[in-house]
């Protein structure tokens, strides 16, 4: 019989999407649904990054350089330099989204049955490139009493086995908001440095911190050879579907494995490498509206979330997620409930359910994450429609 | 120590890309190169193409679909249905570039220690994917005797075992240039059958026939669940860089699969979504003038090597390569020696060493790839160089 590969059977749905059918559904009847599910900034574009591809003369649409253009790396040095990283041009391997980043990092550096780290709740998608990759998720537990700070390194040591090859970050964190502090960095950089391993640093969100300082982990000293930075233009200049990240070390072996990955799918879309270029050139006052427009939503939704009756919600750093915990047995049934037999005038909302977020099964059933990528208003009608909820929900439950 | 993977170090370098710092150093010296070595076309990409992207109004450069936009999808249903292939939206899967549409393949249908049968001389990255997705690659040889046809059908029966899970062909061949007959498709299509098989379809140069007519795969009848094709609109509209192309099969199982990968990655890139939508509305005589001018350069090519003392060439009927046999013991040697040692009138040829598209270690030394990606009159001036540089170095060799 033909079948499926067990990757392919392994492979996660994602748990972001898995509702979109009853949203889709909630819709077809008249209600308009808030989605506060999914990553996608409602933020516009800066418009001369979009000029830049607009104004484009080229006459053929070629591949570029496997690497990315040679222009656009030299013009990433200075973005670099800007945030206090000090790399050279060829440390930087242009890849088509962060997500190509993430994957070509677990190819080089580790093989089937090899043991990731990582931090939970985490970026759902890791299990999926993990898959891909024959790659061991290994989580260690943070939690939301102390508002998802990083586990205790004793917690990561538990874990680590001849197999741990990597412990993968999201600094500020998705799905918490988390930010991590200079004292949690250099817990990290001692634990690499003992058990020599890899740290792959997820820097999606670096702009968006809201207090306190992003420590970066290529900022952390003595551990060139470990870490490896995945970074994306898609959130900082709300350009997700260009599909432009990077990969980023000074370790020389690993580019040189990773550049083999890219030569093979030739190279990253050359449309959106035009518009990453032009964002260099954005005002270095860029970052400030946008940054400002997040934390008033950040300060509105956590504010919102914890006047409802039994909702926990710690006050994330950065990022434009928080989790907070919800008084339902089953948020993913909740979830569910919200769009399927909810509506508060003719409004509902849509959130992600926690679970899908962790590696250790039965974990964050209480807890949903929710993304604060509407603007204020929207913002304000989907809480209401959320406190409404949980107290007509609260009347069904036992 | 921190190591790469294993896969990370068998991963092939790119053979197509390995003497570019030899053409490098060439052009240093004020040599002029001509780069047959690349299947990048010289083709303008369709201006209203570009144009459709130049014109956008998109405000938030969003994720699309994972699976790509539906209103391309919905349009390349009508693309099919012009050359004969009868799908429906829900069974197009848009890839990042037809690469991605390779490796999705094998990692849905494939497990790592799995099989795949493929005719060599083959499509070099075939070999990246699956040291990606750990599958083994078995090579059947084709023979430059008879033009590189199909090898015999024993031929690929002799190499079945239980862990064989799927046959990829390319149709026309990268780099043989050739195209498969009826009876050939038919073939395939009892082995398939008999075995089990997938089918992977490569079809990236469909348009591209200079004699015959093009078999799809997706014509062959009752083995929907078996093929699988693999497609992109990089060569078919000179739009290489857009990084468009498209996993379509009937099979649901296997689309399902390849959704989760799809998804964990996010989506394709969307400027070159805007790109490829806009293609299906060129005009119907498009690919006349195209196709007219490549088969002008293809008979230039064979009729300049043919004409060279020595040397093999057969006449291919589809794609934009030609394989030629040279009367030098190691084409890899002589290609590189064209680079560093050689030129003509300040000029010289590069060409890409055949060994590399070959999974059987030795054959296809005295055997080159030739892209005729550029103009007649920049053809007529590589054979000047290749003519000579093959008088110059048969009195070097012993």
């Amino acid at each position: 019989m033909l079948t499926i590969s067990n990757r392919g059977n392994l492979m996660p749905p994602s748990p972001i999407r898995k509702l979109v059918p009853y949203a889709e559904a909630a819709k077809k009847r008249g209600i308009k649904v808030y989605h506060l599910n999914i990553g996608q900034p409602d933020i516009e574009t800066p418009k001369p990054i979009l000029d830049a591809v607009r104004n484009s003369d080229l006459k053929v649409l070629e591949y570029s350089h496997s690497a990315g253009n040679e222009s656009y790396r030299r013009k990433l040095v200075t973005y670099y330099k800007v945030v206090g990283i000090d790399v050279d041009y060829n440390q930087i391997i242009i890849t088509t989204g962060g997500s190509e980043a993430i994957l070509f990092g677990m190819m080089a550096c580790l093989d089937a049955g090899d043991e990731v780290i990582i931090p939970e709740p985490f970026y759902a998608n890791y299990n999926g490139f993990a898959v891909a990759a024959g790659v061991t998720v290994v989580p260690v537990t943070s939690v939301i009493e102390n508002g998802f700070g990083l586990p205790a390194i004793e917690e990561f040591e538990k874990k680590i086995t001849p197999k741990t090859k990597a412990i993968i970050i999201c600094n500020p964190n998705n799905p918490t908001g988390y930010l991590y502090t200079k004292e949690e960095m250099e817990a990290l950089r001692q634990i690499i440095l003992k058990y020599n391993l890899y740290l792959f640093s997820d820097e999606a969100y670096r702009e968006f911190c809201y207090e306190g300082t992003h420590i970066s982990a290529m900022h952390l000293k003595d551990v060139d050879e470990n870490v490896i930075l995945m970074d994306t233009i898609s959130k900082r200049y709300s350009a997700c579907g260009g599909r432009i990240g990077a990969l980023v070390t000074k370790n020389k072996l690993v580019l040189d494995a990773v550049m083999k990955f890219a030569q093979a799918r030739l190279s990253p879309p050359s449309f959106a490498q035009i518009a990453a270029e032009a964002a260099i050139d954005l005002p270095a006052d860029y970052f400030n509206t946008t940054k400002a427009e997040y934390k008033a939503r950040r300060d509105l939704i956590v504010k919102r979330l914890v006047a409802m009756d039994g909702v926990i919600c710690p006050t994330p750093g950065g990022a434009f997620y928080v989790i907070a915990q919800l008084p339902v047995n089953n948020a993913d049934a909740f979830c569910q409930w919200l769009l399927e037999k909810f509506e508060y005038q003719q409004q509902t909302v849509m959130l992600a359910p926690a679970s899908g977020f962790y590696g250790t099964a039965g974990l964050g059933k209480q807890e949903v994450r929710l993304a604060y990528v509407l603007n204020l208003n929207d913002i304000n009608a989907a809480m209401d429609c959320l406190e409404k909820a949980l107290l007509v929900y609260s009347k069904k439950q036992p």
